[in-house]
């Protein structure tokens, strides 16, 4: 059993796992950088170490600082909560040098799902199904037909060297690939001075929708059901929520056996997330494995009733895990409230918050570190709260989600708010009609 | 479906009203004192009447202003929450005599149960236990002997006049009778100048133990399972759980089945309460029904994921329920926090709360009408929050309480967190050691 755990993080995430670990009896130290002196994951935790400057490379990403911080302390764990240094697999290996418990998987794990091209090896030889094509560059038109009658239309021509939009082009039968074949590599030319291409499936209407499982080290993995994240703007998620309202009970299980076969081929002891792209034909492919705790693990923790940070902790203390797969008992959506202008591209609005106050009732979580008087530092994220509406169905939650906003006042800062308040009235959403391009055609009024 | 209702109430149960209403898509009316002009509940419906002065019997007992709030907004609805008109039969019935639908049972239904005698009476007629003897004044020691070997050991004399235990005898064995029964008499004569006592049975190391149940309009009741509110100073509930750590399932089965015929008996359509005291010898006895919403409702729905508040405004309406019953799922403990200081004698602590900081995270709700800024007025009910904690176990939700209770601010006026941080440390209260009386036992430190 750990005795002091330090959480090496700061914001919502440290008052998170210090809650948990207040919860179980766990003392608890926190870390500090000098913008984040006022913080309550400083005012909450036990004791309280500053380790440097605002730069996240002084305070929360130097290594060196938070190490003799736990060894000051005799903290005898360490959580690294997500962000900053979670995927860090050195860091994890530096903590068991100093024979210091990493509270997460193995440096080894950490590693092998932090290189693209390994996981996605890993991922085809575990029988896990990833985007097909992307291999090699095409060297021929010829090529290129043969690729796309094995990989099946609609396909994507991407150049290699690309970006914004640049040589890529989808292409939904042979007829059209000559052409543009042709014009992809004219344009990845003129654009990039390099007009090599290579081509993929072309996932069609995706979603983002990805599996939390949780495994222990003696080999055993469960899933915990989906979240569906699709919701994001510039791939930075806003929305989560379980159940998927595209899910299955069918989809569930092929995608919950996919995402036990993706951590047991890793052998991965923590708790964790398999991302996969979900087509509008309920095909799936692996994207990532986040190999940590993730923002929008609450929304799971809701509809299941698990605590995962205290599975993450047990875990790591050797204890094993039933190995039942959990199914969503209720529907839980979370929304991310950032200290961001919804009016004005979503810009950071840091500052004081002068006024706040925060909703509550049945079915309402809030998750955060700020109070009435808060400087938000302009270092970090934007988040500010995470706020959570639980309910017997997905209409409910929605409802309940935008009562509570409407309770919700944040003055001194812009916030996301409005954005939220707009999104949970837009018929598609309330529809569960959305994929990860819905908020490139969503306007706020 | 209701197009507005009025919430002829106050304080955190009119604002719990008010956000059901709001996720049903259902107008609000709030009603308010002077003293209330700044409550939430005022700022969060869609409109609000002032009736009156702070006193009850100028604006939320004032039946005629609340009725004259309810025509002049063409609220279609009344719910009279907990308190104040609740339990008045006659409120009940002006609502329907305007043709105002009023949200709990019918008139006659309150008045059944509003008449102690005529409840008892009832009760036994439908077969639910009642607390035996105390029907007539005992004429002699052998009627004394003859009715306690009908009731059976342990019994309790009572004065007729009585009170402050003057003229009362607990007696466990026949052998002692003659001697309390002399001793009584001649007390209570002394003390009230009428030695009249009564017998009957005296319930042992009582526990107050109420079940939830839920009827409808078609005959259909049911039960949504017990919360043990053992937990009181002064007939006052201070803490409240559910299930009850006293509870089996055998003893569950026996009291909801109770429950229900004690509802069915007087064909009560809304949801309400059967309170019953339980002896150690898991013996039950019916005490009184609150034909209506009741404070501690909150942890019934947190171990049920009912919304009781949806379901009383829908059963108003006509819908039916289902008539199954519900078993807790999870574990749920509700403090109520009041402006009390409990180093003084709970003595009541109105004023203005300069600082206020709620807690979150996991398993915590917190229901509450007050924000930094407000001002307590003197003349109400000294609750200005609940909060509920939900957990997989007992001991979990007691964890997370006390967590929780650790990193709530109220600054400004005295309130009853320490008395409940200390009692969450209580080892009685954790091993579920405890009965009405714990309270009289129990010091702050």
């Amino acid at each position: 059993m750990f005795k002091k755990i330090l959480i090496a993080n700061r914001g919502e995430i440290a008052l998170r796992v210090i809650r948990t670990c207040r919860e179980m009896g766990i003392k608890t130290v926190a870390v500090y950088s000098t913008a984040d002196k006022d913080s309550l994951h400083v005012k909450f935790a036990d004791e309280a170490v500053c380790i440097g400057r605002p730069a996240g490379a002084d305070s929360y990403l130097n290594i060196a600082h938070i190490m003799a911080a736990a060894e000051i302390t005799n903290a005898d764990g360490i959580h690294p909560g997500y962000g900053f240094l979670a995927e860090n697999a050195r860091f994890a290996e530096i903590c068991g040098e100093h024979n210091i418990k990493f509270i997460g998987p193995t440096p080894d794990q950490i590693r092998s799902m932090g290189d693209k091209i390994t996981a996605k090896e890993t991922m085809i030889r575990a029988g896990v199904p990833v985007v097909p094509g992307g291999e090699g560059l095409l060297e021929s038109l010829e090529e290129a037909k043969a690729m796309a009658k094995d990989i099946g239309y609609p396909i994507i021509l991407k150049a290699t060297a690309g970006g914004g939009g640049k040589g890529m082009r989808v292409v939904f039968k042979e007829e059209d690939l000559e052409h543009n074949y042709n014009t992809a590599k004219v344009e990845a030319g003129a654009a990039f001075k390099n007009d090599g291409i290579y081509m993929e499936k072309f996932v069609e209407e995706p979603r983002h929708i990805e599996i939390q499982i949780a495994g222990d080290r003696y080999g055993k993995v469960c899933h915990l059901s989906e979240r569906d994240c699709s919701i994001q703007r510039r791939h930075q998620k806003l929305v989560e929520e379980s159940p998927s309202p595209f899910m299955t009970e069918e989809l569930r299980q092929r995608m919950g056996d996919a995402a036990i076969k993706a951590a047991s081929a890793i052998g991965y002891e923590s708790v964790g997330t398999i991302e996969f792209l979900v087509d509008k034909h309920r095909n799936f492919y692996f994207m990532e494995m986040n190999t940590r705790i993730q923002v929008e693990h609450c929304v799971t923790e809701e509809v299941t009733n698990f605590d995962l940070i205290k599975e993450q902790i047990k875990i790591a203390m050797g204890e094993p895990i039933s190995g039942k797969n959990y199914e969503p008992q209720m529907h839980a959506i979370e929304c991310r409230i950032n200290a961001e202008d919804p009016y004005n591209d979503f810009r950071p609005s840091p500052g004081r918050i002068t006024t706040l106050h925060q909703p509550g009732g049945h079915g309402i979580r809030i998750d955060s570190h700020v109070y009435a008087g808060y400087v938000i530092p302009p270092y970090y994220d934007s988040m500010i709260a995470k706020i959570i509406a639980v309910a017997r169905t997905r209409e409910e939650a929605i409802n309940t989600m935008s009562r509570a906003l409407s309770e919700y006042v944040i003055e001194g800062v812009k916030t996301t708010i409005p954005f939220h308040q707009q999104l949970m009235r837009n018929e598609d959403f309330r529809a569960g009609n959305f994929n990860t391009k819905f908020l490139e055609g969503f306007k706020m009024v």
